[in-house]
């Protein structure tokens, strides 16, 4: 009664060359037309929090709708995952981001990998990053436990608000790094920043993973809103 | 038990001339308004997405809402459409389409008619074109098998992301296309440039529909996200 | 079964200034923050969409979330409202319109009341509120038919969309169009400009009924999108 | 068949922090990145109305989410929660939202605790913050009773209006207001002019109380939309 691995890890490249195209794709869009910094980001983050509604919707019935490492080895741990698919889906994601960021080259007539010069480095970072990640597997949790038709929209609203909340405009998804090293564009991030990036998106994800499991835990007894009193 | 085909293809011309008229008409306001690109981008965005979500929504259970050959010609290859409408849905789109671009023009106090001068060609562009209308399609696709009732608002934001992440601005539909070449405003396309347009929107198309056979395929062995594992 | 017309009234009288309050008042916002006109009517856009949304969705249940009288002589010609009923409606739509202007001037700490004298008039202005006027009844009487919980969002979406792509920045009705004539501020109109555009937008009210009572009719004959062909 | 209180302290906790934190820390990001006051603005609206759909989606469940002393208050007189808990409830909200001032700081290098020299005072303010307070509740009040499941999107519609039509982009929060003191940044409010935002709110939430008690009395007497008439 599965989907068999061959169309899920299609679908996990599909959306995450799809969700990086978009990050990668809107930021040169909106840099090229404009020279106010803020109207750029806002160029950024709502191509960004629309695509991932309609990604998570579509392709989620397939794959789950991963399309983030951090998100595979959340899963993997509460064992809604197998070992080897989980692996599986965390290389599709990195090189399927990648193939997003040259796709994203090739329409905008750039050079189709550049490595990024863009500083992304420093506590206040970090710890943007382990927010970022913290509440986006939050909300992907909670969203499961009491509302899971609604997880594509949460989670775009969520990296919408990620986007400006955030110091580190919410990476939040190793695969998206890495990905994104590769552009010399307004979204990217010198290469030698990334592995910070990724050790503190982990760890916001395991953060996450381990409060979710205390203060959601019992479905028994947790009433509706209803009777919250 | 169908809708006469009358009414199917006024709802068609309906929802098609206003789709062509809040994209040329919002581009000439926002451009009117300020001189910062994005902005204007931004301004020509907001009412495409929002548009869509209404005419889709009102009109679908009337014509099942194409407003766009590209999909009339998916659904005649899937045979859910005939061949005889899909014809007469094509010519009332492109018709329709013009008047959008008229209705706008008599609105904002422009010529009737005018040949847009905008230069939009390449391969940056062709490759946008394709990009751009393979996933809008898909969207389409995919929406049915899973989602039917969310099918507006996935085009709604679909459409507003592809209008950043392509080089292209995601024209996505020969109709409106054809009905932006008569606009020399924020919308507008060369009439020379549209041929090339076209074809690219077909080939995303027809690529999106192959896709879809297969990653699709077999509705009694894919199962919901919840039991994906 | 019915709720008491007074509860009725008071539902319209809230909805309508607080709708007001918010068209007014956002333009003052945005217009003192930014001296580009582009992000003014956005700033005025985003709040209007969002509160039409929310007010329809909660007054709705209690007077039918009129808050115009294009709206309320709709539903009178077609008995879903009766005569009395209705003309208690517009005039507590009237009344409660200016309240709101006062409102957002107390707020904002402006006169109380200003003559406007921002000229919109010409025939593009008026067949803009036809057009503004058309498609947000269109809107009402099809989403009525087919998605009648939808309602709320696809006035909001209509209305985020129609700020845009009409060249009035689409008023579309009467009630607020008075309003509007008493602020000398970024949502206002010369007084002396208020009755042809009242006009325009009663005139666009009666031919979306016209057409309705056409393209919607015997529910019976249509079927769901799915059975569309 | 409760939430042991300490799980719903913990909810109120995290969401009251993160919705500081998206309040502080978009409206520090948005400052940085442009000199346009209005665009500062929208990128301080888009974030917070989208986290409020968030956390009210994943955290209602649990506590209820009010995440504001104001709600808490309206709860407790309606008797919804008891005042053991409610006094619990604020103490929490207040603390965890200046928690979540620190933790912007944080993220964006910035000392931990500022006090703000922002000026907001004077009968327009407050009567701003009455009317946002009003509206705020009265839409919980008026959700709860028609559509509860639409009260996360409909409290995120309705702050993304009131930032704009209020003067005083609606703190509409005792909580958040005293928060936002300790910022000395673009959300910040001067310490001396928090307790009259604080009174104005308190006074708007009881006003929609008052109203919400007589205008959606008596739910067998109150029909659907479909029968108002």
């Amino acid at each position: 009664m599965t989907v068999d691995l061959s169309r899920r890890l299609v679908a996990e490249a599909l959306g995450t060359a799809m969700l990086v195209a978009t990050v990668v794709g809107s930021g040169i869009m909106a840099d090229r037309l404009t020279d106010d910094v803020a109207l750029s980001l806002l160029g950024n983050t709502l191509p960004t929090g629309a695509i991932l509604v309609v990604l998570i919707t579509i392709l989620g019935p397939i794959s789950g709708a991963h399309f983030n490492p951090a998100v595979t080895l959340v899963f993997a741990l509460r064992r809604d995952i197998n070992r080897e698919a989980a692996l599986a889906y965390v290389a599709v994601q990195i090189l399927s981001g990648i193939t997003g960021t040259l796709v994203a080259h090739l329409m905008f007539d750039l050079p189709l990998i550049e490595l990024s010069s863009t500083v992304r480095t420093g506590p206040g970072q970090w710890l943007a990053e382990v927010v970022a990640s913290f509440g986006l597997i939050f909300t992907i949790l909670a969203g499961r436990r009491f509302r899971s038709d609604a997880i594509p929209r949460l989670v775009g609203l969520y990296i919408t608000a990620a986007y400006w909340f955030t110091a580190s405009t919410s990476f939040a998804n190793p695969a998206v790094a890495i990905a994104r090293a590769f552009s010399n564009t307004f979204a990217g991030i010198r290469p030698v920043d990334v592995p910070a990036f990724i050790a503190a998106e982990l760890a916001g994800a395991l953060f996450a993973l381990a409060l979710a499991g205390w203060l959601l835990a019992d479905p028994k007894t947790i009433p509706t809103m209803e009777a919250a009193e």
